[in-house]
């Protein structure tokens, strides 16, 4: 297996989206611009959502106009209902990623609507895109478990995909939102999914809650995914819940990747300076598994040998 | 996927051999009830092995008279060389665990011979158990990884898998001794393994050092693996290091298994009662990372409901 796998850093959105102090403009984009220097070329940095239900977004718009502009970037922004798509499409993003919840409770909880109210919504936002030229990645969050309602069928999630996939959709994530899933499940969602639709056409999005997203992570490679989001130190997750970590750290990702012959791009010592600056605005400490492994072999006076 | 998985319980063995703190056999001994009460059934309570080399396990004689006796438990001896299995035979193990490790280097830092000879040796333990009517496994240590030489090639484990098989060995532990293997490298060195010996002939033991153990381990299972050793609480490891974790935590592997639809028998709530007399005997803190995610959900008055 030598070959390259995507990694959509989330940390500027997913990650500080639910952060207790507030991130500025410019401490966003310098974390940016190192995560770019660490050989990113993914990135979800905005959503376009209301300032009241996420202040840590309302910068969504300036924050864009001080990212990294280069030919091989490629920058999503997160839309959670068509004013949001139209903001986004306003501020030039080439790609908009969508969100549709598994259940009833999660979608009435994060957008006020019915399951079918939201499938519908990401429906009538998916064909807008299309008539704009805008590429579209749609989210089944919570495709695992619920927070409210617990695990959910495999058929379910794989009912969304399909029919997000005939509204238009060009990609579909498959998203362990609350990190309750595992490999097992991966292998009975995704397989039929990727005999059906091909591997190239699918996202996981996984969180490392309790502990499984590396397994995860490698179950869908396995199947042939080469697309994953993670979040810079495995920022994100409740910041009040000690042990409630957040999305799979990026650099997690990366050396479970490359140590398993997939070339990712990015250099996990570039991360460090990356996670340092995100550590210090968000004022808390930071850092996935194997970041522990280095600094415990650095404090013996050796050099970190990844692979 | 709904069958049954063994775990083997090392943590008094090789989570404890290397501890700082001197653990009485009293307390190794209420640790054992703790976690036979637990469900645990398949336990590795000694090596006999220099008490010079390894204080630890100087009682190992001793501990074995305290062990809870049931016809249900299964005991495992760790044995260095000959004359720690013929201890263990006259100590009345049913089964003993032999080592070889892959390199000549480790071989000599471990057992001061060179491959050949270790290899010679277990051969030389190997007869003598079929004469005695005592159960082998085989672990070959460093089957991913050497602490000094380094990535092994995956045809070096193999044919040292074969060589012990050949040399009558019932079972053989596929061993990730530092943590720095990969879920790839499992699947590229036991597929060939298992087309050829059978699944039910193999263990793997893992330490999670770098975060990809439950990868690995679930790798394993995919392929068939049913048998598994794991640590209480992830005892083990170096100390001094921090972040250098040690096996995998026993409550991890049975949370990653029984999610995944494989029956281990063994009650996470239960370990719980091992792991805090554990911690206290050793002075260190303890507990893989499904205890986190539990104890977080406690702190927020939810009860961690596992699956």
């Amino acid at each position: 297996m030598t070959d390259t796998a995507i990694i959509n850093e989330v940390g500027l959105r997913d990650g500080l989206q639910n952060q207790p102090v507030p991130v500025s403009t410019d401490a966003k984009a310098r974390i940016a611009d190192a995560l770019v220097n660490a050989g990113v070329r993914y990135l979800e940095p905005v959503s376009f959502v209301s300032p009241k239900a996420v202040p840590q977004m309302a910068d969504a718009a300036a924050l864009t106009e001080r990212l990294p502009r280069r030919d091989d970037l490629h920058y999503t922004a997160l839309v959670p209902n068509l004013k949001g798509y139209q903001l986004a499409r306003d501020a030039g993003y080439p790609t908009v990623a969508l969100v549709l919840s598994t259940t009833d409770t999660f979608n009435q909880r994060n957008l006020n609507m019915s399951l079918e109210q939201a499938a519908a919504s990401c429906e009538t936002i998916l064909s807008a895109a299309r008539e704009d030229g805008i590429a579209t990645r749609t989210y089944i969050s919570g495709a695992f478990a619920c927070p409210y309602d617990g695990p959910v069928p495999v058929a379910l999630t794989q009912s969304l995909a399909e029919r997000m996939f005939a509204a238009g959709s060009d990609e579909v994530a498959i998203a362990d939102t609350i990190g309750g899933g595992n490999p097992r499940q991966m292998k009975d969602i995704m397989a039929p999914l990727i005999r059906e639709f091909g591997a190239g056409r699918f996202y996981v999005h996984l969180h490392d809650t309790r502990g499984l997203a590396a397994a995860m992570a490698w179950e869908a490679a396995d199947l042939g995914v080469r697309r994953f989001d993670a979040s810079l130190g495995g920022l994100g997750g409740c910041p009040f819940a000690p042990g409630a970590t957040g999305n799979m750290a990026t650099e997690d990702l990366v050396y479970l990747l490359e140590s398993s012959g997939l070339k990712t791009g990015i250099d996990i010592q570039g991360l460090r300076e990356a996670i340092a600056l995100a550590a210090e605005a968000t004022e808390r400490p930071l850092g996935g598994r194997i970041l522990s492994w280095m600094a415990s072999q650095e404090k013996q006076g050796k050099t970190a040998c990844l692979w």
